[in-house]
């Protein structure tokens, strides 16, 4: 593992990142933390060279995955345990991002639920086949990106409806729900899955409103890409 | 549906959830109400007739699926977005479900991911394969059944390790990751993947610990199970 330093990843608060910078999971907890206006430390992990397989990394995730995520003593996996974590700790800090009220608190939490169990379980797979399995030379299942399209599909059609009734899923304002689709839907938009997306209205027009935050580019930035 | 009211079951508070008995994230909402010591109306919702799929279902959750929650004008769909709902509301009634330490809760955050996207990734289609297909007169497909043992028994290799360093996932109290087990451990545990549970010790002691809690025994009571 290699610690990044430099003017873009100075140590302040004592935040430590290990993740990698193509891995959607990392993308979203550094989003969260620049959202947030929060500084860190990142260490990039190898995944191409299985560094995330072995020790040391291992004893910090026994599953294997990045992002894992450091404040002091206090060791946390899961990127969206990890967000949720920061942006109630830092709740009046930088872009707010859940609503206090205890009802509308509630429809966020169900559409972070929805996000988790039923967008990530198309998409996250759906990127393996036609984002990753082409960077690792393999060549994509076209049965599996048709069967997890029509899955995707599905779940987007409860977006459209709800994106006619709000401007983001989780009311009238952006929340952490809609943080946690960016890194999926920015791969996705780059691939022909951007049809799913395209052809329903208000999915579109939500997408390009998170596609074009200006903290969102500065996260791009900041991972060179 | 069919309003199911009696002694068990009388409204005082205006919660309403809309469940089947036999499904497991209605018996998880069910016994989060009743370690908050709050009562509710159940709806029956026939799954196996399909109403689930039907108005005036659909309106209610378009994913088809039970549960659905109300509190007056709030309807909550996603089983674990409401007993948090429910958990954070409640927090001083009952059985404390959360720690209120940031990092503390933070811990119990992460395997609530982790019982939400892996735990239940495998166990939810382990009880459809060995449990549900069976009571639809349906064959089992025992090489899924195996893939999903061995995913199974990957997750709960992680967890004897964890319950060797305290009682309960969440730390060293019982707290809603625990409680979002219990009723697919219930079910598993009356099959042959049993196994998987009873040869891992802390695993072993930490299940037996969950299925002998009186208030679990008084929902299924409350369900005539």
């Amino acid at each position: 593992m290699r610690i990044v330093g430099s003017e873009k990843f100075f140590v302040v608060m004592g935040f430590k990142v290990y993740g990698h910078p193509l891995s959607a999971p990392t993308q979203r907890v550094l989003l969260t933390l620049t959202e947030k206006e929060l500084e860190y430390e990142f260490v990039f992990v190898d995944l191409l060279a299985g560094e995330n397989k072995e020790e040391p990394f291992i004893s910090l995730n026994p599953f294997g995955q990045v992002p894992v995520f450091e404040d002091g003593d206090l060791k946390l996996i899961e990127s969206r345990a990890i967000t949720k974590y920061i942006s109630y700790l830092y709740a009046d800090k930088g872009t707010p991002l859940f609503d206090k009220d205890p009802k509308k608190k509630a429809i966020i939490g169900v559409w972070l639920e929805i996000e988790a169990l039923r967008f990530d379980a198309a998409a996250h797979r759906l990127n393996f086949e036609i984002v990753v399995k082409p960077i690792k030379g393999m060549t994509a299942d076209e049965a599996v990106v048709e069967q997890l399209g029509a899955q995707l599909a599905t779940v987007l059609d409860v977006y459209e409806a709800r994106l006619g009734e709000s401007k983001y899923l989780g009311g009238d304002d952006y929340s952490l729900v809609d943080l946690h689709h960016i890194p999926f839907i920015n791969k996705l938009m780059q691939t022909k899955i951007k049809t799913l997306f395209d052809e329903r209205p208000c999915v579109s027009v939500w997408c390009k409103d998170l596609l074009t935050r200006p903290i969102w580019h500065k996260v791009l930035a900041g991972l060179n890409m």
